[in-house]
């Protein structure tokens, strides 16, 4: 169906023409060592010393070509999961070393799933990149790019860590470079989100609501704690009725009503919760399932409240009408835009921001770039709309792109600047296959409509929260996480939910 | 065998002398709700505000008694698990919600156990505190002890988290306090541990541990690092040869040979463990098993360093005869010692400053008081010695003093300054039931010998591994985390080791 095209002259400058003079050749140019022990023991100073820039050299004509992939989330992980390492070598840069299976994120944050059964090391998803000599995970974080150098400039992520290397700033050359960086948690610029909520999208995210949440509920139990405080420690508040809002609402009270019950019964009648959004609920499913999704979210206590959030203060926020709202939890999760280093980069960019793409997922302008995932959009000029931040456009994309690059490979268009001709074989055609998300106790909405106006099959309920859970758990990607993510939700209904706050 | 004595008296003090005015009556006595709102409203501002001291004020006649529990380790859970919850409230108050198994921590901090897996939470282990009206778990510390007024004073504890409560002040009264509040990781004043090494203790330190591990091994695949830098941030040091040290050492190993091999190709080479210890390696072992430990650590690449720590900098510690050791890792695990809340409380100490106890684990001198585990130590005038701090004396006390409690309350002692005639029972007599520690793949020591220079069964090997799990897999306290544990161990064997770093 989709249409095919020839690639002629995948860059504009030849490959003897941009060799960098700044770094050497080879895997590895290291600065001297002298300098490298200076800069180690100098750790108490907060300084960035003087240093070359070292880092991985353009690779030769007889060595394999290398696919820099930038991210580690459902686009990038699948990308480099189908990539052929027999012709490719892969170098990931990302600031974690693992896949997120956000799907769910929602019910690590209650306990229902362990933080590692939802987390996938990229060395298992691709073991090319710690076994391969060529091959590499990078924890660095992109800065810069270069594209007519094919370079890019990178700097090490270590937050958070004491006595360890300070940011180290390096270089790499790429025969390929594919964003897969993804986007933001949106914040409409609204005063006090970054610094008082909690997002939900990464692992951090789940552990430090579950810190909070347990933290909330041995608070509100120490004596002299007023009435309105203990209500305030234990109101949880969601912003934002998307699928993630929703599904943790739903967790939540289903945490409420089992555990919280049983384990923190002073303090059970103090604990409620509000579901705040601008516009309508679950917006994109049929009309009767988000119907269903309300009864079922009140029935299980869950207060939904129609508003635009104002203000942020660190222990309540404020609508526009005026209404104050205290809380205790304040989970953020009203969809996502473009980065800001997504908007710093000089490449053409698609309708919200995001990184402009051709029907092959080329940044036109620009040789030997990709991008796939939330970063990506479509250019106006492809008279295609922009795909929705969904997990499975990103995946598809990336898998898509693997094999396109693949392919590519083969044709002997690996390396940089390649001027072969190339058939690049069908155009990316998304093609939805439906929405899922659950509302709480054995209740799930499956929605597998194409698009919001067509027909097709919707059902809610218990059957649906059966084909959720499975559905997933054959997603998930490799035996190690299956295994825990099943043994997980068994132990849930046998123990409940672990409350050590560890 | 043990002798049995009447306790005359618990108290010198009656009842209504003791009732204090400063607090009310009854489970909660809230302050003023305007007061506690404009606490909480000013979150941004460091100071605390004054406020009256509510709290748990005393238990009245006809009311059950309350024992107050300072501490969830090893003594105190096992003693709030067997307290009799007919006759006694029980009120916790401690830092951490859960317990730790000790003896399989060293095990999380390389992925062999999940960290959940060793934490137990104290709900778990003693359902009343969630579930009965006048129990109580409180995430606080004891600052102050009143004896003659029979209250302690606390604060709760909150670090880390931005926009909760600020650390909030109350009183408690107990009819029996017991402290069980454990000791410090010793340091003996060098410079830098505190501040550089990580200590093996709680969950939070093992967490730190694999964190710091994993980022340093994707460190060290950073392009540019020169050969020096990775062989520093590749070397993991251990200060201290008891079996912590010797545990975490092997465990260590056991992660390079099978797991850095495979999942970090790269740098396996450069990745080294040195265990340094001031006197001999696993001292209370049998002579045969220390030599067959020293043997299987030096055959799994471990360095066995003997020497003294002079000073600890951020990326090197300096030996007592000048030799510098650059380390990426340091883990200190030298003992523990008294803590500075138990240095400051005016009771009689035993050797190294521990509380002082009598052979019925009272506080001789201050009546309804008693202590248990590594907090605590024999009065010199018991002529007894001083217990050593593991969890098999700290557990064997924790339940003796319950079943003393428990009889006290059976009398009609249970309440402060009871004026009543009760048979303690027999003493409080140790007996020492044998040692364990392994050392890596498939091997590990036990001693069964009952001390130092007696005689007895010990044997090293596979056969002592193989006990090794199987008795701590009995050992740990609930049936979710003996699942848990059994699956860990299953789940390291045949997918190998999990290195998200989350």
């Amino acid at each position: 169906m989709a249409a095919s095209a020839l690639l002629r002259s995948l860059s504009r400058v030849s490959r003897r023409g941009c060799a960098p003079a700044s770094y050497g050749r080879g895997p590895f140019s290291p600065f001297s060592s002298a300098a490298a022990a200076a800069a180690a023991g100098d750790a108490g100073d907060g300084a960035v010393l003087p240093r070359g820039l070292a880092g991985l050299g353009p690779t030769g004509k007889g060595e394999k070509a290398r696919v820099v992939v930038l991210g580690t989330g459902w686009a990038g992980s699948r990308l480099m999961k189908d990539l052929d390492t027999s012709g490719y070598d892969v170098v990931c840069v990302s600031p974690r070393n693992h896949m997120v299976f956000t799907p769910l994120l929602a019910s690590t944050c209650v306990g229902t799933l362990e933080f590692r059964s939802v987390a996938e090391p990229l060395a298992r998803i691709q073991p090319a990149v710690s076994s391969s000599p060529g091959s590499y995970f990078l924890l660095a974080r992109c800065t810069a790019v270069d594209p007519d150098a094919h370079t890019i400039d990178c700097e090490t992520v270590t937050e958070g860590e004491k006595d360890t290397l300070k940011p180290w700033k390096f270089k790499v050359s790429y025969d390929k470079l594919v964003f897969g960086c993804g986007a933001e948690a949106s914040t409409f610029g609204i005063r006090g989100v970054t610094e008082h909520a909690t997002f939900l999208r990464e692992v951090h995210h789940a552990q430090e609501i579950r810190r909070k949440l347990l933290l909330n509920l041995m608070l509100s139990d120490v004596p002299g704690i007023s009435e309105d405080e203990k209500r305030r420690l234990l109101h949880c508040v969601v912003v934002g009725g998307g699928p993630t809002g929703v599904e943790f609402s739903g967790e939540l009270s289903d945490f409420i009503i089992r555990d919280v019950k049983e384990r923190y019964s002073h303090v059970k009648d103090y604990v409620h919760v509000t579901l705040i959004e601008a516009n309508e609920i679950l917006s994109s499913f049929d009309v009767r399932l988000r119907q269903y999704a309300i009864n079922q979210l009140v029935k299980s206590g869950v207060r939904l409240v129609q508003g635009i959030v104002k203000d942020v203060q660190p222990d309540k926020l404020i609508l526009d009408n005026g209404e104050e709202v205290p809380y205790g939890l304040l989970v953020w999760s009203t969809g996502v835009g473009a980065s800001s280093f997504v908007k710093s980069l000089p490449f053409p960019k698609s309708a919200g921001g995001r990184i402009g793409v051709d029907e092959w997922l080329r940044v036109p302008s620009v040789p030997d770039v990709f991008a796939v995932g939330d970063c990506c959009g479509f250019l106006e000029s492809t008279g295609k709309e922009v795909l929705p931040a969904l997990a499975q456009v990103a995946e598809r994309q990336g898998l898509y792109l693997a094999r396109l690059l693949n392919s590519v490979m083969k044709a002997g268009g690996g390396h940089a600047n390649s001027q072969v001709e190339v058939d690049l074989g069908p155009k990316f055609v998304y093609k939805h296959l439906g929405s899922m998300a659950t509302v709480g106790r054995y209740k799930a909405l499956v929605d597998l409509r194409q698009s919001k106006g067509s027909k097709g099959i919707s059902i809610a309920g218990f059957a649906s929260w059966f084909i959720w859970r499975s559905a997933y758990l054959t997603r998930v990607v490799s035996w190690r996480n299956r295994l825990y993510v099943a043994i997980n939700w068994l132990t849930t209904m046998i123990f409940g939910r672990d409350i050590s706050r560890i």
